[in-house]
């Protein structure tokens, strides 16, 4: 009944039916009917490649395609009232991480401060005015994928190209992608839907490693009496966030997305799908010869953007399962993955 | 008329009255009188103070008190459609930002690519993984008041406290302010302005170094048929941000607010203000001894967020002046500022 | 004997009859009569403070005042021949480092790449000429206290001081000390003399926290067949650098120096002291009240530079004891310390 | 007669003679017999290739080679006293820098000070303790081409090889170079010659953009009555870094070295190259379809390291034409250049 609705108002179904005459249809008509890895991502003697937009040769955005005035007029219409909730979480020293492939951890440094500026004068105002105008600045760094972000398509690709068949060859240089960067991603207005795996399960948290799959996903839907649509973005709460105090618990053999939960969301239509996690997907991989197949899975294949890192806590605990979820990601050019502090508005 | 369906409906009004029983109350309506710069600035033998919060001694949100559920739910049932605006610029390398004290440029470097990952093997997976998995990762650096931002109460405050009277030998250390950080700035809902004093001048941009008096700002809003209303997230287009992407032109000697606007601007009950230009106000400062003096102002002595680097231009050329503003800025525990990417829906 | 010649060559004699005459030289007194943590570190009642140079009240030098156009000229007149030691590790991605206070890890990055200039062009000069012209640039960041280097005076002082008595109130702002800074180090040229406690214990690494006192210098120096002279460049060997490419295993629980060693070698009349791991003194500290003790000690009460992490594994293997040491450390503008590659120069 | 002596004692005739049959020598005949552009950069159909290491094919260190334990020896029983002269500039927020290609700029922060750590307690000790012990650390980071340093040979290569044949597909990754990274760089004990062509011209500076050519090196040696020979650092003075404290007009379009200076300087046997100036040839290119012909010449076909940014004003006031050049590179792993504070000692 939901779904309905959805798809009226919203509009999009010239784009589904689009898409039901193009290779991403029929990537997603093949998983529906044969369901099997082998398919979709290690069939014996073919490797999988990268996905061809139903959008066209340029199109740069996959599924946030989806995305319209009439998607948004669908879901802001529904808006309950003022009440609201965060979905981001605090960015700080010694935060989690992603760590095993070096990069740079979060660092935030004072650059000016009230008593700092009375010596370093960086104004050439004199001590006098210094003591007066007590300046404080600071900076930061942070590898892209820190905190609640938003993975662009380019984060990972198959064999040299990215979703739609852009090669790093001709597409990105030392300064990050020409196609795909973060500085294309809208801001997103879309109908958001958590699925909260872990009170389904009746946990906490999913214990560690635990695989979440499509019967979680269909069964946390159904106890929450909600249907996903096309469009949708699918948030997974797994628990983990709990311990986002604790660096090290945090980021220790974390619950996630496996693959057939995976193609279920592309299946379902979802536009974009986050977790409360470090990584969305679950380790070690289950595909033979690809260490992060959920990515490249929903990234490379399907033209859907990942969140990660994402605050759930708060929705889950007032059981708010559908709202509108509204946030833009910061427009870095080039960049193969940008942070964002969403909210989730509660629909009527 | 705007302005009393907004107050009723955001039910600011016990708030309002705590104001005029305070400190707070005591600063406005001594300018609302006097309007000199003498009183509130620079008179004779005594320096302005930081102020008091009327919410209390241990408040750090300042004026964003002044968003409740009731002025979100205000807002947001006005909103007309899923017409969208985007008001952040991008971050690229290269950049406008602020140079003159030493903080460091916008840095964007690439951390994985898919050609580099084949030598450098950052997840020790070996040449035919990473031949067939193409990670792309970056990471960037920046002063925390690079691109569109919001600027937290520490920012700037007066002999060696903040707003509310928090000192920095106290608060302040090297990992920022434990007071006022970017950490606690809640995501923005709330009645946001264009007061468009280019277009009003029939430019299309204001001259260089022009300052933004009450006059301009009276005139703009009267010719825009719009009243100001306690709460509002007041955006100042100079029309300067045309030349972002010729960074030397962007920061040459920019137009910006004055003492007198910015006066009539925490008159007007403004939660937050903001601009299309660098640094919000016009330099040279007017007031002796102080070099910034409208940003002491806003933050210091009235607990104002100020915003900058905001895109204006579409909003402008669609005469979009009254809107919600919804937008969360990442947080950045301990910061004076954090980067944001706001949008506005036009109202109804 | 050694000792003697090089006395009589370096001319340091007017300077030690000047030490004997001030403040310096009566707290090397006090230790030789007294021997006792209670005098010098924390006496009932009565904190350490930083010690005065005796070199005048604007010396920022300490003890490498002792280095003089007659000490290099000693030792380089004893250069042997054209062997040479490197005394440095690498940097890497990954390398050991400081990490407990929450300081940035070395982090490389490339910014510009033969290939990936081909797409990003950062020259303006077009995809033929950067296909021909291949360029490759790169950018670091580190903790000042990365990988081989020297701690400056102001590294550690004493209750808001550092040595010689300049406070942080007056001279440190947030570009640095404007006294003592790295700048202001000049290159060494001097007798370095390697204390091999592993070989002298007959051990191949000092055991986990093992804390190197005054009879295990006096034992080495013994069976090595040497003594101290006033201005040397004292290493001390633990054997932990074996442990350098695995990052783990180095920083965990390491041998380093005890008060008691320490006071041996400000005795000894040491300008500089150093060591092989990363902190130079045993953890946790003897002193009730510092958590650092040996580093106050030396750098805040004795105006003494410490050398971390160099490399000592070679001169040890080949029994060089006694040495030219030179190199130049980074005159990093303000800074606590900064990177150095020094070499040993065997001497006759 | 310098030389002659400095060849016999170096024990280079071996390496000399094996160059005589090499690639190498062969190019250095080519040009001592032609010494014309077309030849060696940029011959009608034919663009130059990177040049074959006359040490074989595996060899990553090029000229550098003409350093060993002889010529070392040499070098340092010549020295004269204990004079030194330090031929290292100093790092500082706004120094000079290579700005055009986005790089960037030094950086340096603080990430402790002894008032801030009372509040920020990055070791978790408690507010009595940071008061006591006084912590100071800092931060740095740098474009690797900053401050006084030497380029790697991988820093320009030509059509995607390198020095020797290494091609960046091959040996090129996200953490840099697997060959001829600054890690391999050894420390430098050489002869150095300071080749003061400013002061040979009799101007405090030679102009800007002033293309020092073969006449002027030979006219300064003469005037200095100083040989080249096989193995000297090579230092021309043009006298712009009595500018370095005004990084504008250091930068602003320096006088360097011309292409047929360099083939004399690469006649002549020098191993290493460097100047006072920012990046030491001299703009724009003399060479079509190469846009810094200098730089592909020194490292790309004759395996020479080249410096920059050397302060020579000391020496050149001092007239020390010929010295030992003693100085070590941070030892960067895979990077294209290193930091480095080189001092000189006077020969007899």
């Amino acid at each position: 009944m939901q779904r309905m609705t959805f798809l009226y108002l919203s509009g999009v179904c010239a784009v589904l039916l689009a898409i039901t005459s193009s290779a991403y249809a029929h990537q997603a008509v093949g998983e529906n009917l044969q369901g099997s890895d082998s398919e979709t991502i290690s069939s014996a003697g073919a490797q999988p490649t990268v996905g061809k937009s139903p959008w066209g040769p340029d199109d740069e955005l996959g599924r946030l395609n989806l995305m319209t005035d009439e998607s948004r007029a669908a879901v802001l219409s529904r808006v309950a009232g003022g009440n609201m909730y965060d979905l981001a979480e605090e960015y700080f020293m010694g935060m989690p991480g992603w760590f095993p492939a070096g990069d740079p951890r979060y660092n935030f440094w004072m650059t000016h401060t009230p008593r700092g500026t009375i010596i370093a004068d960086p104004m050439n105002v004199g001590q006098e005015m210094n003591e007066h105008v007590s300046y404080t600045g600071s900076a930061f760094s942070m590898y892209s994928h820190t905190g609640t972000h938003i993975d662009a398509l380019n984060h990972f690709g198959l064999n040299g190209e990215i979703y739609n068949g852009f090669s790093a060859e001709e597409y990105q240089g030392d300064h990050g992608w020409t196609k795909t960067g973060a500085e294309t991603i809208p801001p997103i207005v879309a109908r958001g839907v958590l699925i909260d795996v872990a009170a389904y399960k009746g946990v906490a948290e999913l214990s560690p490693g635990y695989r979440v799959e499509r019967d979680d996903l269909v069964g946390a839907l159904e106890s929450q009496q909600l249907e996903l649509a096309e469009g949708d973005v699918v948030l997974i709460r797994t628990g983990r966030m709990r311990r986002y105090d604790d660096t090290e618990a945090y980021l220790e053999n974390p619950p996630g997305l496996g693959m057939d939960g995976a193609r279920y969301l592309v299946e379902s239509g979802a536009m974009i799908v986050g977790a409360d996690n470090l990584s969305l997907e679950a380790f070690p991989s289950e595909v033979e010869g690809n260490y992060i197949p959920v990515h490249t899975y929903l990234l490379a294949q399907h033209g859907i953007p990942i969140m990660e890192l994402v605050y759930l806590e708060d929705i889950s605990k007032d059981k708010i399962y559908e709202f509108a979820f509204i946030g833009g990601s910061l427009r870095l050019r080039g960049a193969d993955a940008a942070p964002m502090r969403p909210i989730a508005l509660p629909l009527r």
